[in-house]
């Protein structure tokens, strides 16, 4: 019998992993979140995070974007003023990272609103947040046993740093995205429009 | 009783997409392009892709880097010269994007090795590759209910454009991260040590 | 007597050069740019470059954020689709870079309209374009000596590669610039309150 | 008579302004600067900066990969774990932008030397610099005249915000380039093979 290559059994662990965490997110946060986002649609949202938090960031940014909203990413080219009306999206597992903390004050004193996604809502990020939407990094699970009974390496190893943290973002991120289109009746068909071409 | 909320809904339909795409990948093309990461150990290794593909393809090259790996994104300041030793990693679920072809024929023209990710293994992008690794796109389901009974919208709006494509590679690769991890005895404490500062 | 150090005499050297290739620049060419950016003010305007001529474009790209257009740049997170109703600014040397060729060819097939700034009026991408601005690279001075009469390396070393080409656009874009806001009737105090905040 | 074009006249009042802030550079800052980046070069040297400012170091960056420098940009992908040995280039011509001092506190908290490019010796960031770089921003002159005897709009709207500063570092920084290649006895050639061709 041929079992399965170890690299599948880890995203099926990862896949289990990711599942769990969404399942903890809270409900009214998540609401919360989808409504200040509809909120700012005539206005502007940018989205703060380094790393690969902030590659997620810019995933969800470029989708916005594709919804038709008015969305910039910090540390490009073009990034526009802010202003009381306007939203910062915060991604930070640890809700601790100096130039995002840093960036986030500046926000906080335009009075921008600013929405966090963090695994800490004690953390400074957070303290800045006028709303926060808790997504979990790791889950407790710390070893477990593959089809032929060898002991995995370990979540630490199998998804090591922020990994389930960003993994577990990318993926709620993209179901804001549709219950966005849901809500403002925009369909992929509206999406292509506004997908790059000279690219 | 309370229903499970759509963006849950939608997050637990996606990760079952991902897990069944995940499931299809050739475990000779998975193994082959482990062993090819790992014996570009010496030599630089490029990572290729435009829009979300190209995020995807950053947080794969951020955490080579933490594993060790000499590697660069392109479109960033600090990119190398190509040479008939690099490997170059390219990420785009059609295989047609028009930049990321003209850049791999460019590596094709040096002789640097080329290993593509896309749904596609008859595109251009894939015949400018010496490997390929499919993973699919779209799954066939085109219309999913909720625990309502209520229709969902399809999966062209609820993972529009390339969304299932870019989820599936991203943990995928996190899953060849661990992989590497294991083959290379590294662990998450090394990885540590490499993770930037100064952000 | 104290002389003048090496690196304030290259200076004075490269900026002689930079003032040189300004004045060959046509004023025909320049008029005609200036009215094709004030005539896109309600549409969008895309800069293209790579490498260091990107870098130029992008500087370029934010002054005409802080006078109010439109503007994106090409590999940043946030690009629109084009149209046969926007601009596309291109900036390169040597008129062959592939991936640029390859953009401004498919800005050509959306019938944007392209403005090439380049040192090569007979290049692939001048082929594109719709108006070129010829900007010359290297001087014809091969070799100048310091005020002891000691030869200084020849420019190939002084000005390697594209820098007096890079430096003469920047310096004549931020030039455009001036006509710009003195045209449009803009002053710094509106550049300040578009200027980002957050960074 | 024909008379010289508004964007080159404002080339030439730019490209004088430019080498008149050149000339007020310290000599022994300039040296400084030299033997510290020489002396880095087994090491990693990070450059640091926001908006035009940021711009400009990348193009900096990107001339001291091509003479061999281990270099990298802050705000990208791949950006290493600083330590004690690497060198941070820092670029703010006021020396008080939140991301960048908060980046050079990171860096000054791992003891990296820091060289910060600035025309404010007494600002946030000069304070964590163990080298400072003053270089001027706005010249004195405050209104100057055409050809015609019209009066231009004055500096503040020829090179508005920080343009002197940021025109002023590139070529002084390109020129700094001359320096180290004959330095290090490094000629064109060597840089042409160190140039990105996969772009």
């Amino acid at each position: 019998m041929r079992t399965m290559s170890f690299v599948k059994e880890v995203s099926q662990w990862i896949l289990a992993g990711i599942g769990g965490i969404i399942q903890t997110i809270d409900d009214v946060e998540i609401n919360r979140m989808v409504e200040t986002i509809i909120a700012a649609r005539e206005n502007k949202i940018l989205l703060l995070g380094t790393g690969r938090s902030g590659f997620v960031g810019r995933a969800f940014a470029l989708r916005l974007m594709h919804l038709g909203f008015n969305v910039y990413v910090s540390g490009e080219t073009i990034t526009p003023a802010l202003s009381s009306d306007d939203l910062v999206i915060v991604i930070s597992g640890s809700g601790t990272t100096t130039t995002v903390v840093a960036q986030a004050g500046v926000a906080k004193d335009v009075k921008s609103k600013i929405v966090a996604v963090t695994s800490h809502p004690d953390s400074p990020l957070a303290e800045y947040a006028d709303e926060v939407v808790v997504v979990k990094g790791r889950s407790k699970i710390d070893q477990i046993f593959d089809y032929e009974g060898r002991q995995l390496a370990g979540e630490y190893d199998n998804a090591p740093l922020g990994t389930m943290f960003e993994l577990s973002v990318m993926v709620f991120l993209d179901s804001v995205i549709a219950e966005l289109m849901q809500k403002l009746g925009i369909h992929e068909i509206d999406l292509r429009r506004r997908h790059a071409n000279a690219e």
